[in-house]
């Protein structure tokens, strides 16, 4: 039996250049309290892809709950977690216009549309 | 349980502005023959997504089976797939220098490096 889920989620933002090399460094060994909030918070699957020439980071999850906003907002509110985008949020730049830093109401990364899925035999 | 995998496999490619309505369109519906060669394949969970002001197609995929370049050799000798190719391909511009096509030795879609990966509970 595969896991249930509600939500399939990709995003992308622009990691500085400059970040790079400290980027891969602290996502070698992300620290655990922030793994134990997506966990909390139902956050299955997750993985972020790098494609240097276009400065590309990649996002992809699934949401295995029932209160996808409610349960993002209790990723927001953790402490540890709200520590660990100080420090990311500074090696990244916002597609979005405006866009202030993660845990915002205005989003941080850009959540991109989905216009093919094919599950095979997963389901 | 979760379904056992070997790899998983990130790619983006370009769509042509002029494409976008038919790639839609086509993807809506994707051929079974196309869908029958990815199953025999041991591809599951495969998603593509737009963000039209890149012109950015983002594939997500997971490869269940025990010999990925085998697979997919198989994949490329597949007549069906092969007339999808040349529909689909039409509607791309590949981020590879010189590439000319899906399914050469020359890759059409360019793999984008994993850089972060949080299973959560579905393991």
């Amino acid at each position: 039996m595969s896991i249930p889920h509600t939500k399939r989620i990709c995003q992308i933002i622009k990691l500085k250049p400059e970040a790079v090399d400290a980027y891969r460094t602290i996502h070698a060994a992300v620290w655990p309290g922030v793994l134990a909030a997506l966990e909390r918070a139902h956050i299955v699957d997750y993985s972020i892809n790098y494609y240097p020439p276009l400065q590309l980071l990649i996002a992809t999850m699934k949401y295995t709950g029932v209160d996808y906003e409610a349960d993002m907002k209790l990723v927001a509110e953790d402490p540890e977690t709200q520590k660990w985008w100080a420090v990311t949020d500074g090696m990244q730049e916002s597609f979005v216009e405006g866009a202030q830093g993660s845990g915002t109401d205005m989003p941080w990364w850009t959540e991109v549309e989905e216009v093919f899925r094919f599950e095979g035999k997963s389901q």
